[in-house]
């Protein structure tokens, strides 16, 4: 099943840093947590608003209630997030049916299948107040049964492309994109190119969680975006993305990496700006779109806290395309740079969190 | 939820060996693999038989079969074991709903937080007619929603204690396990005391599940045993602890641990005879027992196979408690033991294979 209609390349498939170590995604995800800890509120008044049981489909014999979480990483992040459902639905449910028996909750944790699960289930919360369970696989398929989730949360993953967009690594296209190794703005070709894989991608996705979620169903997403008209170079997320570019050109002139491998090498992510996602959802039919909000996204400010942020999310990156003894050299250059251009590099724009609320309804 | 109840000892929870490596369980579990095909058939036969689609719970809307597979390891004995299931499972659904849409798989594999789930899912089969979902945590607890399971599998797993029974380590206990590291008969008492913790570790876990399957539900167990009347000591199984247990002894002697470390060490596992599981099964309201059968158990018959075998499965007990750095000696001196007394060894009993199914009832 899982498998029929995967689009993905196996070989983009990237996951945080595992572990708990130094450089692990679980102790440097302090950005995502802001992230989560922002949309509390607006998660909670969705769930009070627009949560109606009686759609749901939840059984008087088995009353559980099905959560998942896209793209959860190792921890703590995607506990927060699912702990702020829990309580939001438990308190909604509490107000109803306070005759009846108490929900129970199952929580699926999904990431790619060389996600570190093992860090992740180690980390759970001690004592729970729900089932959990890990499932492992690419979003940008199916994943779950049908009409078996109740609610879906996926924050800072939906950025990830299930691959490159072939025209950049195609030296015959105008979207060839030879210098730079993301869209940040220096070629209006490529990022086209990008944004029309990230529209094929978010849409398949948007289908494959409509298939899944029973109708009345919510999903709640957290994306890290672009401000409206802004090119992604001008923002920190881009800056963070030039500097890496710029550390593997030195990296080749000091014949530590290829040439070739710097060319072949594109980030599989983009940042979307409000009104591409407004523009994508109207042709959805799945779902209704009660809440788009933008925030603005405070990155980590100290030369040492951008570094170790920007490592835990690229490290795999990194290590699958040039191998793994060219990570600590890497990360040591970027830090010098980014440490050298700080002034420039504060004055960019924030990016922001865009969050969404999604209403599975009859089609 | 998980861990309102919990009654094991935390230390004691001694997932199979990880990875895919040498010494790994994925690569030394034939016997385990042999007791899995040889109940293919009863398996098949019981689903047809006994499986009643109307009692399920399987709702129109979200038509999923929900099986869970607990003590699972890393493959690949669960995954022939679940798709035996679900193959049965399909064939009688098929029959009986030819104009009803299909049925999708939910199964959950269920081990240990400290299981190798990586590796787990990295052997997962490709495709599958599945979707797979990893539950961490100890099945002498609750797990999994109310009335939330179809079909419950477990295979080489019941046998391992939640924790060892404190008289045997009690040095004022009559049941004190001074000379042996397991209760493989030269003591009364301890296996007494070994006997009474498996059955309320047994009891724990019938009525555990009993609270997770639907009624209708059925459980597909498989225990390796002892054949009624004879002694652990007189068995392969038995064979296999007492050698372990003068590995031990002579690596006092010779400096490697210390003589107090090994008087501490009990294996926290219990082969019943099928008497013993019939007895305790006529306590249980809550499952009918349709099939209770032994199979004889054929270990494996070379030196490096009994040793590779009981190294996949000691191994991590053995470095929880004496320390990574003993495991190679360890089983370097185990071959010499059981080759030396390979004659002995090969003349001693058959252990069984114990499957039982069980029917959830409504009480």
């Amino acid at each position: 099943m899982g498998s029929e209609a995967h689009v993905s390349d196996p070989e983009c498939c990237y996951p945080m840093s595992g572990g708990d170590g130094l450089h692990s995604y679980s102790h440097n995800s302090t950005l995502q947590k802001k992230g989560v800890e922002a949309v509390k509120e607006l998660v909670n008044t969705t769930i009070q608003d627009m949560l109606e049981f009686n759609d749901l489909n939840i059984s008087g014999i088995s009353n559980t209630f099905h959560i998942a979480d896209f793209g959860c990483s190792t921890g703590p992040n995607t506990f927060i997030a699912v702990q702020n459902i829990i309580k939001a639905v438990q308190l909604k449910y509490n107000s109803l049916h306070q005759n009846d028996p108490s929900l129970e909750f199952r929580v699926f944790f999904n990431d790619h299948i060389n996600n570190d699960f093992n860090t992740l289930f180690r980390n759970l919360p001690s004592p729970q107040d729900f089932f959990p369970a890990g499932v492992p696989g690419d979003f940008h398929d199916r994943l779950f049964p049908k009409a078996s989730l109740h609610i879906v949360h996926s924050s800072f993953s939906v950025h990830w492309l299930s691959k490159i967009p072939e025209e950049v690594t195609n030296v015959n296209s105008p979207a060839w994109n030879k210098d730079s190794i993301h869209c940040t703005g220096f070629s209006d070709e490529v990022v086209a190119a990008y944004s029309t894989q990230f529209q094929k991608d978010m849409s398949n996705f948007l289908n494959y969680r409509a298939q899944e979620l029973v109708v009345g169903g919510l999903m709640v997403l957290l994306i890290p975006g672009l401000p409206d008209g802004v090119h992604c170079s001008g923002t920190h997320f881009g800056a963070n993305y030039d500097v890496l570019g710029s550390c593997l050109v030195d990296m080749v002139k000091l014949g530590l990496i290829s040439e070739e491998k710097v060319k072949a090498f594109n980030l599989p992510l983009y940042h979307p700006t409000t009104k591409e996602l407004e523009v994508l959802l109207e042709r959805n039919a799945y779902f209704s779109v009660p809440r788009i909000e933008s925030l603005p996204a405070h990155l980590p400010a100290s030369v040492q806290s951008i570094t170790s942020f920007m490592r835990a999310i690229m490290e795999e990156v990194i290590t699958q395309h040039f191998g793994k003894e060219t990570v600590n050299s890497m990360f040591e250059l970027y830090a010098k740079k980014v440490s050298a251009n700080y002034i420039e590099y504060i004055q960019k724009q924030r990016n922001v969190f865009i969050s969404l609320i999604l209403k599975r309804i009859t089609t």
